[in-house]
Formats: C-alpha cells, structure tokens, sequence
C-alpha cells in the first residue's frame, strides 16, 4: 500500500493542510514518486468511460496522448487553462475512433449531431452547444461562446448567449469564422457500420416488442443492450502554471438518440466543471464527466463531485461522491445501473519551507472513477517529455453500473519565483 | 409587524419545527389569517420577473388567476402535483400577454423558439425542451418527455431522452401526438410590433457602435436598453394533497436573442426544481424561476433556492440565497445588474396536537422574491372559491438587479384521515 503525497512527509507544508491522500489506495498509477517540475501546468483527458476493447485500446492510449501533448504545447506557450483545455479536446475529437466531433455516433436518422461545453474556472464563464450538426470541432463553437460572453453586452444592451443548440448554433459557429463540415465527413466506416448494425437490432427488437403488451414489454426490454457500450464522450482539464483551472467535454451523444437530444456534454453542471480557487473554496477543482447522459444530468455529477473535492481527502471525497452522488443517488432511484465516469483534478498552492529561496508551487491532485467496465485516461505536465496513458478497468467480477473503480495520482509543480 | 405562522403560537405543533417564520417581515400578503382547509393541494404562478406595466396590470393577473383555477381543478379532480402545474402552465403559455408560448418573443430572425421544462418532486424525472418552434404549448412536450421516461427503456435498451431541442424537439412532440400550430399563428401583434421596435433600435445601435473600436464601444453600450424590460418567463409550483411537489416553466425567451439559444428555463436546476421531502430533507420543495436566462443558468438559481430551503426560516433562507447565491454570485461577478425572479413552496406534515381526531396537514409556506421591477404572481389552495393576484414591485428607489422584493404567506392544508 503506498501513500504517494502526504503532506505530513513532506518538507513543505501545503495550504490547506492536505491529510492523507491516496491512504488506503492501492491502484493509483504513476507521478507515486512525486518529482518537483518547473510550473506550466498539468492536463488530465479522458477517451470515454463505457468499453474499450483490447483491439482498440492502442488507438485510445495514442489519442489521448496527442491531446496531452497539444494541451501542454499551449501551456508552453503560456497560454492560460482555457486555452489549453480547448487544445486537448480538439485533438480528441478530431480522432475517428472517439464519439465526438469526427467519428460521433449517428442518431436515430442517420445523422451526427454533436454536444459539447467548456468552463472557465478563473472567469466562471461557460460556453455550451448542443444537437450541432456541420461542424468538425464543436468544443471551439462552445470556447468561442464563452470568450464571446466574456466580451460583456451585444448591441443595445442584448446579453450574449452561453448555451446555442442545432441550426441556430451552426450558423452563429459560421458567423464567427468556425469553418462548416459536410456532414457525411464527419462519419467513419466504424460509425456508418455501426449505425447499421444498431438500426438492425433495434428494428428486431421493435417487431419482438409490438404486441397487445407493448409498454410492459418496452419497460422488459434488455437492459444489457445499452449496457456500458461505447458511451465514449470525451473530457479533458487542466491547471495552468497560474494554477486556473478548465474542463471541457464533447460528445456525440448516445447511439440512436432521437434527433434533437441533448446530453450532458451540453448541460451546465453536468458535463463539465472548473473552479478556480478563492476565499471559501481553498481548491481549485475541474471535472469531466462520461458515460450516459440522461444519468449524468439528472445527478449534475460535474458539480456535485467538483463541490465534494473541497473535502480534506481527495480519494475519499471521490469516493463518497461517486458512491451517494451517483451510484446511490435518489434522482436515479428508478435506475438499475448507473452508467458513467468522471475526471478529477484538484490543487492548492503549497507554503515552500524555506520561502526565501523563492519557490512556489501547486500541489495537483489528479483522479478518476468509473462505474463502466472501462475508461481510457492520460495525463502530462508541462515537464514530462511524454503523456502517460492508462485504460482503467472495474475489477474482475464487479458489475458495471454498480460498482466502481478509482484511481489517480499525485504531481507538485514548482517554479522559481523573481 | 405580522407573525402569520409561528408553530409556537398553534395547537398543532409542526414537524419539523419552524421558527418564527416572516418575523421581521412587513410586507407578506394574503394567507395570514391561516384557517384550515381541507386538503386538496395549492398553486403558485407567476407571469414573469421583468416588468408590468400598470396598463396590463389586469390582464396579468387575470391569467395569473385563470392559471391558478387550472391547477386547482385539476387538483381537485385527483391529480397529481405534476399534472397540476402543466395545467397552469398551458394557461399561462396561451395567454398572448405572457413570453411563453403563444405571444413570444421573437429572435433575431423573427420567429418564436420556445423553452420549457418540469420537474415531479415525487419521481424527481425532469422533462426540458429548449428551442422548439411550431408547438403551442411547449410545456406539454416537456411533461410528455418526463412521463415517457418514466416508462423505462425504449426499444433495444435505449435510454429515453429528458432534453429535446429544435426540430428534433417538435418531431418528437408530433409523433407522440401533441399536434403542431403555424409559427404565424403564435405571434402577436404586440409581438409583432415589439419585434420591429428592437430590430430599429439593434440596428440604430450597431451604426452608432460601428468604427476602429467596435469592441470597446460594444461593452459600453447602455446597459439599460436590455434593462428589466419583458422578461416574463412564466412558471408555476404545486402541493398536492399527498405532500407531492412539481414544478413549471416555461418560455419564449430574451427578445432578438439569436436562434437556437436556450435560456434557463430548458436547463436542469435552472428554470425550476422539485424535491419531495424524504429522510435528508425535511421539506418538500418547489422553485420556478424567471428573468435573465443567462443570469439563472449561471447561478443554477432553482436548485440553490431549493437547497437553501431546507434551513430552519424559510423567508431568511430565500433571502440569503437571492442575495448571496444570484445577486453577490461570483458566477456573475462580472455583471453590473443581475435580473431575475423566483417563486418558492416549502411544505412540510404537521403532526396535530389530537391525533385521535385523525386530522391531516400539510403547512405550506410560499414565497416570491425578485430583483427586477416587478414580478406579478397568483395563488390559490383547492378550497379558495378564487386565486388571489399581485403585482410585487422593488420598493421605491431600489435599483432593479442589485435590490430585490421578498414576500409570501403561509397555507395549512387540513384533512380528515379515515
């Protein structure tokens, strides 16, 4: 059992007194022998909680590793945690094998149709679009909204939006220079073969279900169907070297949704979340949720875990969240299996030992759980000369929806201060 | 100085206790000579936090009335909370007074895009459509989404959706036999010739901002030209005789917003909130909120109002959360003025002092507070031969988005227990 960051062993005493983290932990990974790194900031992505097969996961490891990688090029480049936040996730969802952007599942007409959000967690801002058809990189429609708002009034005193769904969304993307993409691009071999596949068994299933009987038989429908398939909306968030927070997720929404629906990735609270510490919260928090949007919006998983993650254990607060928030959740009380995950990160700037050497650093606690059988995670900072990527999978035996899996680790960036 | 309902000064000593409830508060109306009645459930609408002029006073509060009877006969007929509050929203989307339904707002492009949601206390599901075009009442389509999913999976497992939006949103409506209406036929000549006003003021605006710099000169626009003007979201809050709650909302939107933007009242936690009181919480609450889209989605105002309630005082809970949580929010640090408006229930079981007399009762404090001019609301418990009506406004001299109005009463709904 290891113990990867307790402040207790450490020289320099953190503020806030941080206890025991990872105390009790057996599986976290990587950053366990914390090493000081010069600030710039850290990223933590996901490729989705749901199921990532074997076959695939070389491809997952690889994506989520480049939208380290472009996150942490901009924190490079001194760009601040929005910024670098919309970087990752552009790389995640210009990918094929992700359900976002490129790639997305198709819905019930055949048609891709796209959420995603960002937040900002020095500014509180938020810039959301949902049900977006015709545009590669929804997360830059979503980023653009917020940096819009942030403008202050349109004229004659008309407040900007911060939340634009279909075509209105489109055309608002194209106005603001975010070039339109055909469609019928935006589909692979993967999710064209998909589509078929799904629209087979669903036409099967109705014609099983047609009957004198037919919404008792609808409620009796098998549930492992929809099981923790491929539910692989995307998630990235990141703390800048001045120790702002963001997060973003993108999503092509479930499989065979009806047209027009709208998942978490849109929903304020529920897909995403980041904020910067201040005087009543002493972390800044970000979080990125996954898995199947009707449940993650119902319980606003973003923020209920964002607000748990100002309790004095990061591992536990976790936990508890994923474990009452959740999986036990009265607002899911009807539910069987509560499908989804999130990505966690929280820091709090540490009192160095010796202030007169003039080292100052962010202490960066970074997690993630799951109730699928699997989600795919990487994260860098600004010091690695490459990500570290993971699949993470719920233990032998456990059954998705009602069990979980977390894990995480531990990074202090540092700097030396003029 | 009234002190309507202090559990003190009854016979029937409340569980959980409640304290001096509107001490200190001069400005309640209504229900203060609290006499039971036998249950059968209470109603509390509005007609939007925004402004209203004494010209149209009447009609406000006519639909205002109309809408409470709605409900009650509804209620009256052994309906549940949720069915209640729909039937008062379909009255308050058909008046051509209201920015709900028919006599929206139109958008930038001249159409009417609708909003809407409601959520059962009882099932805690939440049913949300957000810009819907070509339907009369939208709020029928958001029930319809609840009810549906309430029903189970669909065909094949697929989990049904609770957010709908734009044409996906009204196809579904369509097929689930909630008949469409012609846009044209949903504008008003007030609507109308509001739209025409805007536009000449939005493009008199824009020459005057034209120029080197543009953006700077956007920001300094007046502020006052958005103002607290037409805000009126309408939404409604029920009680049932079983302790049950619901809530409404339901709107047409900020005027020339652009298309495909979705305000509060299609956001989960935003435009309204409904919790049944269970182990944790004690009180069964109900919010609908109105004014400021943006402003409201940003402070997620229905659900912090509902979370604040379960302190002990119900008027200093909604006091401090409309003074800390919506106007001091730092969501909105950024914003000079911060408008908007809430209606509020709390009930809670009274345990009567003779229990062998087999007496039932529900105690329901009902609340509105609002920081926009005014903001016009109606009431009515199922024993009331009418509703009653006012029109709340900012004391004299407040300034509208940094003042706000508080008022409510408080209701005993009895019952005789076989």
């Amino acid at each position: 059992m290891e113990n990867p960051m307790n402040c207790a062993d450490e020289q320099q005493p953190c503020c806030p007194p941080l206890a025991s983290l990872w105390s009790g932990q057996q599986d976290t990974v990587s950053s366990k022998k914390e090493k000081p790194t010069a600030l710039g900031g850290f990223v933590l992505v996901h490729a989705g909680a749901g199921y990532h097969s074997e076959s695939k996961a070389k491809e997952y490891k690889h994506v989520c590793k480049r939208a380290c990688q472009r996150a942490v090029d901009r924190l490079k480049a001194g760009a601040l945690a929005v910024e670098a936040v919309a970087a990752a996730l552009v790389e995640l969802e210009d990918s094929p094998f992700t359900n976002a952007g490129m790639g997305s599942n198709l819905n019930l007409s055949g048609e891709i149709e796209c959420d995603a959000s960002i937040m900002d967690g020095k500014s509180l801002h938020f810039g959301a679009v949902g049900s977006i058809s015709g545009i590669k990189n929804p997360v830059l429609v979503a980023n653009r909204l917020l940096s819009e708002a942030q403008k202050g009034k349109l004229s004659a005193g008309r407040i900007p939006p911060c939340f634009l769904v279909g075509r209105g969304a489109h055309d608002w993307a194209v106005t603001h220079g975010i070039p339109p993409c055909l469609s019928e691009k935006m589909a692979t071999k993967f999710s064209l073969s998909a589509y078929k596949r799904n629209k087979r068994k669903m036409e099967l299933a109705e014609k099983m279900e047609t009957g004198p009987n037919q919404t008792k038989k609808r409620r009796q429908s098998n549930e492992n169907e929809n099981g923790s398939g491929c539910l692989d909306t995307v998630g990235a968030i990141v703390v800048d070297q001045e120790g702002n927070v963001a997060a973003a997720v993108s999503s092509g929404g479930l499989a065979m949704k009806h047209p027009g629906r709208v998942g978490q990735a849109a929903h304020y609270g529920c897909g995403c979340w980041a904020e910067n510490a201040c005087k009543v919260t002493p972390y800044a928090t970000a979080v990125s949720t996954s898995g199947c949007g009707e449940h993650l919006i119902r319980t606003m998983l973003a923020r209920e875990v964002s607000a748990a993650m100002q309790s004095e254990d990061a591992h536990t607060a976790l936990l508890e969240a994923m474990q009452n928030k959740f999986i036990s959740s009265p607002f899911l009380a009807s539910e069987d299996r509560v499908l989804g995950g999130v990505i966690v990160l929280r820091c709090c700037r540490c009192v160095e030992a010796q202030p007169s050497q003039g080292i100052q650093a962010i202490l960066v606690e970074f997690l993630w759980s799951h109730t699928t059988e699997s989600m795919c995670v990487g994260y860098m900072s600004a010091q690695d000369s490459k990500a570290k990527t993971h699949i993470s999978r719920l233990p032998p035996g456990a059954v998705p929806g009602q069990s979980l899996a977390i894990e995480g680790g531990v990074c202090r960036l540092t700097n030396t201060v003029e």
